[in-house]
């Protein structure tokens, strides 16, 4: 069974050693590790047709797979890095199973309240609202509710924990509880 | 021809009226509009139990649409609303056109180098990187290259316009520009 391994883990000094640590605890579990990185990138002209053919290996490596475990610990933000979500919805509508983590606790309506000092004000309607007027999403999920529902509809779950701020990107015990939960339904 | 109507809309205080302009422009150009917020979420106890509701009617409707326009425009951050990046992913993994629109000009590269006051360096292999070691995608793409990509290989585009600060997520110039570049490929 063939795991894509989503993140944004590629995008660290040290990628390549972090990939191969997640890569290597993947086959641990029993399954086969599908990383970005694994293709070479050909070797193209333009910053945009470099950008394209990584996409498209990416793709290509996601067709491949049968599951996914998306890293979606916050990035540059209150959010999950944006191309490990499209991966993630990605897969989703292939129907693969999806797992995810985040090494940040604390959800989703916690970080955007977070964001605004705590300023935030139901409307007329209850609706929780920031004070730019944008509605918070308050549905006890770690991130927008597309993502965690689409994990939990497949069986996932999304697996969250609090590491030492300098492993944000680096510490792999919630990555490794969801290669667990998928090798105890998957592998047993 | 039915249009999935991705975007971070359902956020806003008139959402109703942002998503009914947005539905009657994509019927004037020939399409079927397919929204978030179409279909009634039904009476449940929990905050997840709504949230999950929400999640399964959005990705039934995307399963019943043939196409996607996502709205791109950043959303508390640098980057698009992560749950646009899964449903675009979605999309483009059911084969589905995609096209976009981003209400702010200037790329994905321009905005995380903004957010770190353009103290972006390259390091040893000539990879741009923020002060924070994590690397800065350069690639001429209006957001990460999984999002760009995706939409390019299936033939779409992603259309980017400088609105006026107060209608970043209200002007629907950028978007109809969207249903126009479809309407000619697919309708004429």
């Amino acid at each position: 069974m063939k795991v894509y391994l989503a993140g944004p883990e590629v995008f660290l000094p040290n990628a390549r050693e972090v990939l191969d640590r997640k890569i290597d605890l993947t086959r641990r579990y029993g399954f086969t590790p599908v990383s970005p990185g694994d293709l070479e990138v050909p070797a193209i002209d333009t910053k945009r047709g470099k950008g394209l053919a990584i996409s498209s290996i990416n793709e290509r490596l996601m067709m491949s797979a049968d599951m996914i475990i998306a890293n979606l610990t916050p990035f540059r933000g209150v959010a999950a890095d944006v191309g490990t979500a499209f991966e993630l919805g990605f897969m989703c509508a292939r129907d693969c199973p999806a797992y995810a983590f985040s090494n940040v606790v604390g959800d989703h309506f916690t970080r955007v309240a977070a964001l605004h000092d705590g300023d935030i004000r139901p409307d007329a309607h209850g609706r929780p609202r920031g004070p730019d007027g944008l509605a918070v999403e308050d549905f006890d999920m770690v991130d927008n509710l597309m993502l965690d529902g689409g994990i939990a509809v497949r069986g996932g779950t999304v697996v969250t924990r609090k590491v030492d701020p300098g492993k944000l990107y680096t510490d792999h015990q919630a990555f490794e509880e969801c290669l667990r939960l998928a090798a105890d339904r998957f592998l047993k």
